[in-house]
C-alpha cells in the first residue's frame, strides 16, 4: 500500500475506532502511536531513539516525523504517556509544538516531563496533566482507564480505551513483578475482570518475546547484587539505569545492609533520585555522602552510584574506567558492578571499558557473572499468562524489531488467539469484527541537528559521509574578464592526509596544472562557471587519486571580477 | 617506561633472546610479534585489523606501526607467518616494503599471501619460501620448527624457537581438536616430547582464556549443521567464515548426504575453495552449480553457500536479506544458516539482517539455536592441557584484550608457572633465568588511507570528525588593495542540513553581514588575513549557531587582488 503524506486524505469510517503507529513498531524505540474514533485521534506516547552506526554523523536524537498530523491537527484530543521512559516521553519537548494540545500522565511521568519541557523553555505554554494511576476518564471521545502494571521505572500503566463497543487494551511497557520493591504491584484483579468484560484487542510490548520463562523480579536481583557487594572489601561502584527506581531502592538498603555510605556520580541519577523522592517514592534511601567528603571514609564503607552503564563516554563510568574522572580515582581490588545489560550496539564499548578496568585490577561484575539485572519486558511465559488472564480475542504486536514482533504473533496464534502485523505508518481500522488495514501514512526518522528536526535522507546528512570518508579540498580562482588568473589560485585541505606526500609540493603542482588547464580549454567552458568547474574537477580527481590514493571531495570556487 | 623511537637504540644483550610484540597484545588483531637474538631480528606474523567504532571515517584497515624496526632493517634475518589469516598474514603487501627479507611459510598461507603480494604488484619482489609442517630450519641465528596445531582454518603452525640455551614455544592461533575434518591432527606426541626436553617460555593466544571448557570439534558442528539442513526442506543458504576449510568440507558432505547441489556467492569463498583445492585440501568437495543454472534445481535441492558472516553490507548474505542480490532471490520458507560467531561490534548489523530476512519469512538459524559453529582459539580446559603436556616455566600471553591476558595469566599462574603481562612495544629480554623488561618502543595504530598508510592520530583524519558532525560553508571574498570587495562574496554549504531555514536567506544575510563586519574592522585586522578571518569567522559563528543551531566548520577564502 502506498504511503499517503496526510492522514486526512485517508478515508476512515469515524465509528470504527483505528490504530496508527508512526513509530517503535518494526524498532526499539521513539513509540509513537495513535488511535482514532468519531474523527478525533489520540496521541499515545512521544518518544526519541538514539543514533546507532546507521546513523549520519552528527547526530545523536532521533524522533518520529509525525507530519501526517499536520492535516488532523485540530482533531487532536490529547496526548497520552504511559511511563516514564525516554522511547515514550523523550519527545515531548521537540514534538509537542507541532500537536500542542494537553498532555496526560501520572505524577511521575509528569515531573520527568516537567524538566524536558522546562530545559525546552515550555513549561508554561504544555497545559500538562496529572493523572491517578488506576483512574478514568474521558478525552474527547476517547473512554480511557490507566491500568497499573510493572516495568523497570515506576507507574508503567496501561490503557484501556473503551471506543463505542470496541475494548482495546494497550499495554505500554510491562512486566509481571511479584516484587517490584517500589510503588504499585500490578492490577492483577483488575486484569482478570477485564477478561470477564472481554477485550477486543490487545495492543502490546513484543521486546522479549523471544525470550523463554520469565523476566524476573527486583527483589530476586536485590538478593543478588547484596550477595556480591557484601563479598567485597573494598570500595563497589555500581551502575544501572538511571530510571530504574527498584534498582537504587535495593542498592540503597544494601548500602545499610553492608554498612556503606552512597555517593553518587552523574547528573541523571541526580535527577531521577529527585523525582523519584519528590513522587513519593525511595523514602528509605539514604542520605547522600557529597563525593568530596568520600576521602574521610574507608574505601570499605564507599558504595558509589555512577551514570553510564552503556559505557557512553561522558558519563560517569567510562571517566571512572579511564581514571579522568575529577572526583574519584578507583583502586586496584575495587569492584565494579554493571547492575544492566547490554543494549545490542554498545558491546564493544563496554568491553573496552571493562579492559580499562581489568587493566587498574579492578574487579568487574556483570549480568554474566551474577543474576544483578532483570528486564522490565515480559517474557514468553508473561505474555502467556497475560493473554490467559485478559482473554483478548485478537493481538497486535508492537515496540519490537521485526523478529520480536513475528515471534510474538506467533505465540499469540499458538494460544488460539489472533494476530495482525503492523509496521509504522499503517492505518488499521479495529472493528469487532477484525482488524482490517485501511491505509498507510507517510512516516520516517527526523534526526536532532541543533535546534531542527532533520529528515535523516537530507541530502545534507549524506554529503557528511562523504566529508567523512575522504575529507575535502578547496580551490578558489579570481578571473579577470579574459578569463585569465588574476590571483595566484588559492587552495585548503581539510580531512585529507597525506601520509608521506608533502602538502606543498602537491599545491604548488595543482597551481601549475591550473594554468595548463585553463590554456587547454575552449572559450566556450572558460566563460561557463559550471563547465569550467566539471573540467578542474576532472583533472584535479585524477591528479589527487595518484598523489594521496584518495578523490577527496572537491569545492572550487569561481570568482569573475 | 618511556618509549623510544628505534629499537636500535635499545640496550638488548645480544647474547640473550628477547622478545618484543608490536601488535596483537591487548587487543584481537594485526599481531606482529619481534624476536631478537645475536643482534639479529625474526618477525613472527605481519597482520591487520579492522576498523571498529572508534576509528576516523574513510578508514578500514589498520596495520600495526613498524617504524621503531627502521633502525635495524638490515638486521632482520626473515619474516615467519604461522597461519593464514588476516590478523596474521593480512598486512604483508602493506608492510614488507618497510623490511624487504625473505617470507616463510607453509603451503596453503602462502597461497594466500601470493594472492595479497599479487594484488599489490609485489609476487616478483618478495623472495616467498614454503616450508614443511613439522620440518626444521635455521634462520640466521634462529633455529627454529613448525609444529602442528589445529585451528579454524588448515596449517596452524606453533613455532619452537631455540635460542641458545633459551626454548620459546610460540603457539600462534591453537586449538585442540581431535577431529579436524580438513588437514593434519595437532601433534600431540611432539607436544609431549617438548614437555620432556624443556620449554621455558610459553608466547600464547589468550582469545578465549575467559571461557571454560573446550572449544569443540569441527565433526561436531558438521553434526550438528546436518542436522539442521536435513530438516528443510526448501532453500538453504549457509555463510561461514571463508577461511574455515573444514566447515567448508562439512558443508560439502552435508551437500552429498541431503541431496543438495552447492552454488557459491562471493569472492572470498570462491577465493578460499581455490586456495584449498590447489593445497591438497578439500579433495571430496563437490562441484559447483554456476548460480544462473540455479534455476534448473527444485528449491529443495539447493545449498548456498554465501560470505558475508558478520554482517558486512557489501558481501551476499546482507544482499540476499535485502533482496538486492542480482543472482538469487530467496523466497518465504528459505532457510538462513549462520554457521559464525557474533565478533563483537557486529551484533546491530547481524540483528538487522535476521529481522530483514524474518520479514521475509525465512527462517534463521545461529549459534544461539544449535551448535552450528565452533571457535578456533583454545578455551580453559585446552590451555590446562597444552600447559600440562608442555610445562613451560613461564607463559606470556598474548593475543587478546587485556582481560583475556589477565585470564590467561591468572590460569597458568594457577598451574604453578611464571606468567607475564605484556603490552605492545614492550621489548623483554629471555633468559633462562626470569623474563625482565629493558625496554620499550613506539608502536601504534596506522591506517589505510588510499595508498597511503597515516597514524590514527593524523590531524587530517580528526578534522574529518568534525565535518562529519557538523559540515562546512565556505565563504570567498575578493579584496581589493584598499580592502573593500571587488565582487560579491560567494558561499557554499556542504553537510549543512538547513531544516525549515531557507539556505538563500542565510545567504542574503551572510552577504550582508560581511559588509557590516568589514566596516567594522581597523585597518591593522582588515589587513592582516589571519586578523580578518578570525573576525569573519567569529561573526559567523554567532550568526549560524543563531539561525540553525549548529556551527559548521568554516573556511574563508581571502584572495587579495
Amino acid at each position: 500500500m502506498k504511503p499517503i503524506a496526510n492522514l486526512s486524505q485517508i478515508d476512515i469510517d469515524p465509528s470504527v475506532p483505528c490504530f496508527v503507529p508512526l513509530g517503535g513498531s518494526g524498532e526499539i524505540g521513539m513509540n509513537f502511536n495513535l488511535y482514532g474514533y468519531q474523527g478525533q485521534w489520540l496521541v499515545v506516547d512521544m518518544g526519541i531513539t538514539f543514533a546507532d552506526d546507521t546513523t549520519p554523523p552528527g547526530i545523536d536524537v532521533i524522533c518520529p516525523d509525525i507530519s501526517c498530523l499536520r492535516s488532523v491537527k485540530d482533531q487532536v484530543a490529547g496526548i497520552v504517556i504511559t511511563h516514564a521512559h525516554e522511547d515514550h516521553v523523550g519527545a515531548i519537548h521537540y514534538l509537542w509544538r507541532q500537536i500542542q494540545k494537553p498532555v496526560y500522565c501520572t505524577a511521575f511521568t509528569a515531573s520527568v516531563a516537567r524538566r524536558k519541557l522546562g530545559e525546552a523553555g515550555l513549561l508554561d505554554q504544555v497545559p500538562l496533566a496529572e493523572v491517578l494511576p488506576g483512574s478514568t476518564q474521558a478525552i474527547g471521545p476517547f473512554e480511557l482507564e490507566w491500568v497499573t502494571l510493572t516495568h523497570s521505572v515506576p507507574e508503567a500503566n496501561a490503557l484501556l480505551l473503551t471506543l463505542g463497543s470496541v475494548r482495546i487494551f494497550h499495554t505500554g511497557d510491562w512486566k509481571l513483578d511479584p516484587h517490584p520493591l517500589e510503588g504499585a504491584h500490578y492490577d492483577d484483579r483488575r486484569l482478570m475482570e477485564l477478561g470477564e468484560l472481554g477485550i477486543d484487542y490487545l495492543v502490546g510490548d513484543s521486546t522479549n518475546a523471544t525470550v523463554d520463562g520469565w523476566s524476573g523480579s527486583e527483589a530476586e536481583c536485590h538478593s543478588a547484587l547484596l550477595r556480591v557487594i557484601a563479598e567485597q572489601k573494598h570500595r563497589v561502584a555500581v551502575t544501572c539505569f538511571s530510571s530504574n527506581t527498584a534498582r537504587l531502592s535495593a542498592i540503597g538498603d544494601i548500602a545499610h545492609e553492608t554498612g556503606r555510605r552512597i555517593s553518587v556520580l552523574g547528573r541523571s541519577l541526580y535527577n531521577y533520585l529527585q523525582t523519584a523522592k519528590a513522587t513519593g517514592y525511595l523514602k528509605n534511601f539514604p542520605d547522600l555522602v557529597p563525593t568530596e567528603d568520600l576521602d574521610y571514609l574507608p574505601r570499605s564503607e564507599q558504595l558509589i552510584l555512577a551514570t553510564g552503564s552503556q559505557g557512553e563516554p561522558r558519563a560517569a563510568m567510562a571517566k571512572l574506567a579511564k581514571g579522568e574522572h575529577p572526583d574519584l580515582l578507583l583502586e586496584p581490588e575495587d569492584t565494579v558492578v554493571f547492575s544492566s545489560k547490554v543494549i545490542p550496539g554498545n558491546e564493544k564499548k563496554l568491553y573496552r571499558l571493562y579492559d580499562l578496568l581489568a587493566q587498574k585490577r579492578i574487579h568487574v561484575v556483570t549480568e554474566q557473572d551474577a543474576p544483578i539485572h532483570v528486564s522490565g519486558h515480559p517474557c514468553r511465559d508473561e505474555l502467556r499468562w497475560m493473554y490467559r488472564a485478559l482473554r483478548p480475542t485478537h493481538i497486535i504486536p508492537v515496540h519490537g524489531e521485526a523478529r520480536h514482533m513475528i515471534a510474538h504473533a506467533e505465540l499469540a496464534e499458538s494460544l488460539g488467539l489472533g494476530a495482525t502485523q503492523v509496521t509504522n505508518g499503517d492505518v488499521l481500522s479495529l472493528s469487532v469484527q477484525a482488524p482490517k488495514q485501511v491505509g498507510r501514512v507517510q512516516t520516517g526518522r527526523l534526526g536532532l541537528s541543533g535546534s531542527s528536526l532533520v529528515p535523516l535522507s537530507d541530502r545534507a546528512l549524506s554529503e557528511r559521509r562523504a566529508l567523512a570518508d575522504g575529507g575535502l579540498i578547496t580551490v578558489t580562482l579570481v578571473l579577470d574578464k579574459k578569463c585569465r588568473l588574476v590571483s595566484e589560485p588559492q587552495m585548503q585541505c581539510v580531512g585529507v592526509p597525506t601520509g608521506e606526500v608533502e602538502l606543498d609540493s602537491v599545491t604548488a603542482d595543482l597551481a601549475l596544472a591550473i594554468e595548463d588547464i585553463l590554456s587547454e580549454q575552449s572559450s566556450r567552458v572558460l566563460q561557463s562557471d559550471e563547465l569550467l568547474r566539471e573540467a578542474l574537477q576532472r583533472e584535479f580527481g585524477h591528479m589527487l587519486r595518484q598523489w594521496l590514493g584518495i578523490k577527496p571531495r572537491q569545492l572550487i570556487q569561481l570568482v569573475r571580477i
